[in-house]
């Protein structure tokens, strides 16, 4: 076993199952690049404040690199009794350039290295993910305009509700989305905060330049209070909020796509390249991407329960509780990442069944609300108008018609004053494209949307 | 029973068990205000685009402003079986004005109505919770000011670590507030946005003026997809994630008081017009409320994660489900606010024990840390000077020695070229004015935090 | 404001604020009557033991009962400023019987008090929701035996896959439940022990008779440890956690009947009784119930979150944060209940539609598996066989074919000693009738099922 | 890439990201003996009911003990396109035995094949998991035992409340753990159901014979419903929640030894092998295993919210969002399995000081519920005894006097009828021991606890 660098005060060696439960390095080496990266910056800034000799700086910043080079081969080899990435990178440093390694400690802790660290892996990882969330509102726009013209039945309550057009539909998509980007730009500008410089969590009695080192590592803040620093959190929660609504959505269009995928339903087939087999039923070919996508939000949804819980009266200022905050953040962030991929992919292969939806719409009534709106543009009082036209569906329902059945006298009966014109209103396509107010879903407001969204994904 | 104002259709009334199982109006009755707010500037935009008669929108506008009159002399009786604050509000409408009341509805539905009543509210309220967190922050900064020369010991792993100010200490909460505040006003950018004029969820055939309605009620964006607009939630999880990580802090914060006001450490007497006493046992003097602060933390992530479970794999678009959303907000906000409030009357009215936190320090070991950097700044390569004093505090270990009873004979044992100097940074005060570096607990940094704390508080 | 009965040793006056934030008469008040039944049975013991005199005793005994005559009667009105439900039965006590109420708090505490009320309140509860359960299991079993010969599409990824019987899919829910009703007898079993005696913590001076007041309230155990006893809410989690499971059932079948109750599905009419329509759209007829279920399972989900987070890091023995278990329980039990009663009756008013569920099987391929296993009873390795009907399938698929279209020459293209027998395979009764072995979706098993379970019911 | 068994019907192949994204391989692996020896099961079933020739399957049980050897000497390499473990097992035995092995999938399908898996699994882990909180029961009792004559402060709200033993103290957690272990037998009986058979959902049409494959696998019963085995997580839910309640228990445990171990209290020293320093500050030694005991809690809770979301909505009957089961419990097991461990080692190496303990107890008014009860056994009602008392420890407060120093005339001067004896029930001992009631804190009664424990970890 390797002696702690922290061995001086203690008469015993740690317990090997000790070692096991407390190390972080087999899941805080995916930081190794970023630690190293704070390293080097602090390095400089050690030599250029003159707290270490400029040679010394040097020389360390030169060894660091080597690191950078033998990492990106494959060369390292970390070791677990060595407790965490920091302690593996200075050993590693130590072997190369020797004891001059151990001047790279100075003026700072773990606790403000490793606060420094993730701070730059998510200044890295935050915008891979908005580019992938970028990537699937692209997929959406490219969806809905290839089926400008495709009319279906639009849904409430599960249910046949008014016509819509499919590209109305999945642009609602689009916009939650959006929002998800905007959250996590919001949330990088807590991320962009320098923390180094914190030492243990009460600053450090070295003449340091903070702010050369948030230069340097292109943070634009310095943070203000080292106590707060070491031991603040909250942009991982407020990361992974973010990214338990990002799966919401997922979630949610995953369900869409697994109904209009169904043999009921048939608005759409996916790709074979996407979808998978049964091992016992030879006909079987399911949407378990969806599927997953769907399942997986509730992983996010417990890593962002699991950082609460760590949060949960956690006393000041550092604790050990927080070494439990990496992996929940790495596991939520690959699985947003990859469902989004996934989606885009399965959104962009997909064939979507125009006919079979607009079929669907007959015999569902769901232009009942614009006759509704026509009788009250002759001055029939709204709860009066939906009176009359519960009426008619109920008239409708025992003989089997729908409303595309409807004859002008069927109408009279409900509504003495009936005319060919209200009639005319039945239609589904016209009843969707007299959806024209602001945000409706007339077509002419989806080719607006579509236009304005790429607009949006042009503006980043 | 009242005849549902849309039971055309229908042919039986519906059952007393699911009457009860689906109202709302025992709390969204909460939102009546706001509901008939919203109705109003509906109303005036029906009758300034001609929809409905002018004179039939102003007497509707008339009659809302009777309805909040009456309802603030407490003589609305609001009625179960009408299901929701919609639906009363419309009753006791056309109880007023007759059935010119149904041509309220013209050109909306209960879906966009709900999705702008808990927007207008939100719109209230999280500027109403911002100065509440805005207001604990001046607490803080009051009992840091007040206690600008309180020297205490400073703890990482829930062990001493070392000296530093209370100020310091506190400070850190006023930052973790802060950014609370920033992330309410992140959050409200999205709940400023108006839904209504989505209808059902396909938009409306009427020739609406969303912008009109918008400018009315004070929204700066109009929603730009009819669907996602009445089956969005998001900015209520928003609101939650941000509620649960200000209940965090507070958590934090009031598990420090517990500690800090324990008969162990006595650095804190709570106030008794904040503290309650026991039944049983006479000398009880509890920190209640500090520790329903914490208790309280669990009912806010709670409500967080009732919200995101409703949503996953919600299909499109207005399902029943979100009518969920109303509860936990509700109480995660009445259980934020009222914390927050505590929270600031127990700090201003909590006595510091100045004298017992510097006695505190004592023995603790706190200052070795300046002994390891003093060695540093002679040449010692920073993981030789903590070897070195590592094994300085081994050495007082067993004597029962504190390291303020260290002589330099001692230190010469460890470091034989130690002298008078050196010795002198063991003594805490030193240590904690030398972290002068930003961030750091220095008096002066601490005073400088005051400072720019008064002038964002200022700011706003 | 009355006087606090712990106030000896304060000098000031609860605040206002505090007062309000740390009562909980306003939802403890729901434990009276099992405070007083726990009251009245530790007063006897007291008189039993000769702690307090005999004929105090039977004052105070005489006392209550007369309390819960006019808590029945709707004559109690309770006090905020009492803090608690039990210091609001104190305070009714002293004013209807004088000085000797403050008797009965002898050799007891608020600690030990509660924690039997909540108790006796779930020994109520929990069998009561084990009726709930049972009758909806009773709802599953009608159902299941009314429709009895009902063949419908099983599905498994949402898709199509082997043609089952409704009442094997309806009964799949029955064994859920069973589940259920069983984990709530064993979480029973860690409910029904006495903690009074226990006192605030440390246990009594007093020589009480706990067995006396164990076997009194109906209690077959007596707690073992007094600090434990206190501070113990492990059976609410308990709770909790089945509630929990009770709603992911609920929900599962829930999303069933919505799938079921639609357009593009059909499989069952929901009764009018049980549903709601629209405000705008007069043809809608929607599943609120079973949407609300499917929300409300979020709401069950964030109370045991609640009750976790109290838990976490919670230190000994008693804290304040422990009165933050009701009103999660309250409403988690409220929820579950009424969602059981909503979902059985639901179910029993439903229409299935056997017509429309065995139509919905042609086309689907469903019987597939049945071809692949008479290949294998032919000798032909599974894996082998299943790709041949692979390839059947995909011969189909163009010309838009399904199964029951299939002539033998089609089959000896895949399967070149194809006869008629193996064609026979493909018809879905026969199908799902030979899938004879225990489990299986035979018409006899699903019988056998049935019996099985009217038996489990009449058990208990 | 290896050509999926079940791409009869599709023309192309699966995507990468596809198939990256849908593998569980790198997971499920963990289950491959359990895997194993159910398919070692299922074979000698086929052969024994004649579904497949008895050669073929000693072949296959050959074939598969074969593959054991090679596992446990670490020679499999197993190939994420294959998708899971019993892919991976498939073409294993294929490629040892030849296309023999394809029979092995006669009547059954993955679908209740990894419901066999996991509940093996559990019918393994469970029982382990049960054994490590027995080994921590029983360094409680060691502890408990050693320090049986310790005397210590005991708390509620977190202030000193009466005077306990340590052995009351630690044997409280003794009955949480017991509770634990009842809890997971309890799960056991839900896990102990053999689901193979079920096949896909529907059940199979090959002449299984299911009760001789349970007992061959140990498990005393058979699923009653094909469609509920297949799609039943119920048990790992169970499951999670009481490892949440483990974690729980271990949490308030850790916070307690934390506290303990504090400069401040003092009453415990952690030894030196499970604790760790500090890379900055060379005097610290800190309580991480406690410390991240607390913060796993954080873990556990999170995969339990995770399944729970997982079974939110789902429809009947498997679909692939189940596979998302896996790893959340894999990693709630591993996590308890070490906090156990781990625990039981930090206790048994600690040193518990017992003297500063008593020392703790001074001046802390402890006993002050002692006086009033003595007060009540003279005829003082309670709540007037409370009062009394309360004024008595108001009079000491500010001389800073505690009750050890009340002589009888400042008794005399609270209640004028005191004597000599009653100042005698102010003794802490005395107090401590007078509490024998059961579950009190009388040494008689800590003793009667260890005794009554060993015989419980005798029992099992």
């Amino acid at each position: 076993m390797t002696k702690k660098p922290w061995s001086g005060r203690f008469t015993k060696e740690t317990d090997k199952l000790v070692e096991q439960f407390t190390e972080s390095v087999s899941f805080d080496l995916r930081l190794f690049e970023d630690d190293v990266r704070g390293s080097i910056a602090h390095a400089k800034m050690l030599g250029k404040q003159g707290i270490i000799p400029r040679q010394d700086a040097e020389a360390i910043v030169a060894g660091l690199g080597r690191l950078i080079e033998e990492y990106e081969r494959g060369e390292l080899a970390f070791d677990i009794s060595l407790e965490d990435v920091h302690m593996n990178v200075e050993k590693f440093l130590r072997d190369r350039i020797g004891s001059v390694a151990g001047k790279l400690h100075t003026a700072r802790s773990r606790n403000d290295q490793i606060a420094l660290d993730i701070r730059l892996f998510l200044k890295r990882e935050i915008p891979a993910a908005r580019e992938l969330i970028a990537d699937l509102q692209k997929a959406l726009i490219e969806v809905a305009e290839r089926n400008i013209d495709a009319l279906m039945p639009g849904f409430t309550h599960f249910q046949h509700a008014q016509p819509i057009y499919l590209g109305h539909h999945l642009m609602a998509y689009f916009w939650m989305f959006q929002r998800d980007r905007e959250r996590l730009s919001d949330c990088l500008k807590r991320v962009d905060v320098l923390p180094l410089g914190s030492a243990a969590f009460a600053g450090t009695t070295f003449p340091i330049d903070r702010e050369f080192v948030a230069k340097e590592l292109g943070f634009s803040k310095v943070s203000e209070n080292s106590m707060d620093s070491v031991s603040d959190r909250d942009f991982i929660v407020e990361f992974l909020a973010a990214a338990a609504l990002t799966m919401a959505h997922l979630s949610r269009l995953a369900q869409d796509i697994m109904l209009w995928s169904s043999h009921e339903y048939g608005f759409v087939e996916l790709d074979d390249s996407v979808t998978t087999g049964s091992s016992i039923m030879p006909q079987k070919k399911n949407p378990d991407c969806a599927e997953l996508i769907r399942g997986k939000t509730g992983r996010v949804y417990g890593s962002l329960m699991t950082l609460l819980t760590i949060l949960h009266a956690l006393p000041m200022s550092y604790n050990r509780d927080l070494q439990e905050d990496k992996e929940p953040l790495f596991d939520a962030l690959d699985t947003v990442k990859m469902s989004l991929q996934v989606m885009a992919l399965m959104l962009r292969t997909a064939k979507f069944n125009s006919e079979r939806m607009r079929e669907a719409i007959r015999g569902d009534f769901s232009t009942a609300t614009d006759l509704a709106d026509a009788l009250v543009r002759r001055g029939v009082p709204f709860r009066e108008a939906h009176a009359i036209v519960g009426a008619l569906v109920k008239n409708c329902i025992a003989p089997g018609k729908g409303l595309e059945d409807i004859t002008l006298s069927d109408l009279k009966e409900v509504y003495p004053d009936a005319d060919l014109e209200l009639l005319g209103c039945l239609d589904p396509e016209c009843s969707a494209n007299a959806r024209k107010a602001a945000g409706g879903t007339a077509k002419e407001n989806v080719a607006r949307q579509i236009k304005q969204a790429k607009q949006l994904m042009v503006d980043g």
